[in-house]
C-alpha cells in the first residue's frame, strides 16, 4: 500500500500539513497543493489514489464540486474540515469515488497526537476505511466513527458553544473601562487559564472559529438556550438571591455529573 | 514580633487554615476558632493582637459587628473575604483597631503561594501594614495594594464575569439531550480545559461562587453588557455572517490586546 499516490489540497498549512507529516513519517509519498505550489487541485485529483481536501470550511464544498468528478471510482476522497454534514454530502454528490469525512479534534499545534481524537464519517467506502483507520491509529490517535449529522450535532456543543462562550467573555472584557493589562495585576489562576482559552479564539485563526460557530446548522437553538440561562442567572443575581443561585448550580451539576456516573 | 497573639476566626477550613499554616511556618503562635474548636469568636477577639476573620462572605459583616468592639485600639482586625468594600466598612465602623482588608487571589488548594497575588486594602493602619506585607512576601506572595472599591470593581470582572461565564456554559450543556459523558467521546483539548474550569465552579464550593458573583455591587452592568454582546453575536450567527463575526472579533481583539502593548 505504501506506493499509493496521496494528494492534499491545502497541504501547506494547518491540519493539511499535519496530515501530510503523519503520512510521510509512515513512508507514504505525499503531494500537496497550496497557495504557492504551482500544482492545481484538479491536477492532483486526477492522478491520486487518495485526495484530501483541507481548505477553509467556507470554500470546502466549492473545491469538492470542482475536483470530485476527476477522481477515479477506486480512489478515496476525504476532507479534514471541522463540520461534516455539508462536505460529506458534496463529496457523495460530486464524485463516484469512496468517501470518508474526517475531523481531527485538535489543532495543528498539539505536541503529540497520542490520545487525541479523530472523528471519521465513513460515507461510501470499502477498502479505504481500514487503511485510514490504521494510518491514524498507528500515529496514536483515538478513532471515533459516527455519522456526519451526529458529528455536527456534537460539535455544536463541543466547539460552537465553547467558542461562543469564549467570545462573550472576551467581548464584555474588551469594553470594560479597565484594560486587560491593568486587570492582570489582579488576576487569579482561574482567570489566567480562561484568558488563555479566550485569546486563542480571538487571535489564532478568527476565520476558522467564526465558521465553526456560524456554519454549524445546530447552533441556533443553543444560542436561544444561552440567552435563557443568562436571563435566569440575571434574575437571581439582581435580587442577590445567593441561595437560589446555589440551588440552580446544584440542579445543573446533578445533570452534568449524575451521582451514578 | 514573633510573640504576638494571632487569632483566626474560621481558621479550620479553606483560606483561614491556609493563612494559619503560613503564620505557623514563620514561627507565630496561632489560635483558631472554627465550628468545633470550643473557642468563641468573642474570646479570640478580646485577647489577640491580630484578629483574622475568614468566614463565608454572607456572615462576614455580622461576625465583624459582633467581635469588632472587643478588639484593643493597638490590635489589627483583618479579613480574608473575596469582596472588600462591605467588610472593610464594617471593620472601620465596629472597631477602634487598625484595619486591613485582605484577599488572597487564589484558592486553598494551590500548590505554592510563590508568585500568587494577595490584595491588601489598608484602611486604618500604621504599624501592622509593614508586618502583614512582610509575612505575605516572606511566604512568596505578590502583594498588590488598592482600595476596597477598586478591588471589588476589578473582581466583578476577574471573578464575577469569569464565574458567570462558566455557569452559562455549564447550564446550556446540562440541558442538552446529550450527556456530558457521551459528549466526552468527542471532546477537544479546548473543551476539556474549559470543562475543568466549569466543574470547579459548579462542584467545589457553590456558596462561595454564588456569593462572589451576586454580592459584588458592580456585577449588574456587566450582566447587561453580557446580554448585549450575546445578542450581537446571535444576529451575526443567525444570518451566517462569518465575515461580520471575523470583523467583530478583530475589533474586540484590538481592544483587549492593543498593538502597542
Amino acid at each position: 500500500m505504501k506506493d499509493i499516490q496521496i494528494g492534499i489540497i491545502g497541504g501547506t498549512g494547518g491540519m493539511g500539513r499535519w496530515f501530510a507529516n503523519i503520512l510521510k513519517k509512515q513512508g507514504y509519498a505525499v503531494q500537496v497543493c497550496g497557495k504557492n505550489t504551482g500544482v492545481t487541485p484538479a491536477d492532483l485529483a486526477g492522478r491520486c489514489d487518495v485526495v484530501v481536501v483541507s481548505v477553509p470550511i467556507k470554500i470546502t464544498c466549492g473545491i469538492i464540486e470542482e475536483i470530485g468528478p476527476r477522481l477515479r471510482k477506486e480512489a478515496l476522497l476525504m476532507d479534514l474540515t471541522s463540520l461534516k454534514a455539508a462536505p460529506v454530502k458534496a463529496m457523495l454528490k460530486y464524485s463516484r469515488s469512496e468517501v470518508i469525512g474526517c475531523h481531527p479534534l485538535f489543532g495543528p499545534l498539539v505536541q503529540t497526537i497520542a490520545g487525541q481524537r479523530v472523528v471519521l464519517c465513513p460515507a461510501r467506502t470499502e477498502r479505504w476505511l481500514p487503511w485510514l483507520r490504521s494510518v491514524l491509529q498507528e500515529a496514536g490517535a483515538l478513532v471515533v466513527e459516527t455519522t456526519p449529522e451526529e458529528h455536527d450535532h456534537r460539535m455544536a456543543l463541543v466547539q460552537g458553544l465553547n467558542h461562543l462562550n469564549s467570545l462573550t467573555m472576551g467581548m464584555v472584557l474588551s469594553e470594560a473601562e479597565i484594560s486587560l493589562a491593568e486587570l492582570s495585576r489582579f488576576s487569579t489562576p482561574a482567570f489566567q487559564e480562561k484568558m488563555g482559552i479566550i485569546e486563542k479564539v480571538f487571535r489564532s485563526n478568527p476565520h476558522l472559529y467564526a465558521e465553526i460557530i456560524a456554519m454549524n446548522a445546530d447552533i441556533d437553538p443553543i444560542i436561544d438556550r444561552y440567552e435563557q440561562v443568562l436571563s435566569e442567572l440575571k434574575t437571581l443575581i439582581r435580587t442577590r438571591n445567593t441561595e437560589g443561585l446555589v440551588g440552580l448550580m446544584a440542579h445543573h451539576a446533578a445533570g452534568l455529573w449524575p451521582p451514578d456516573s
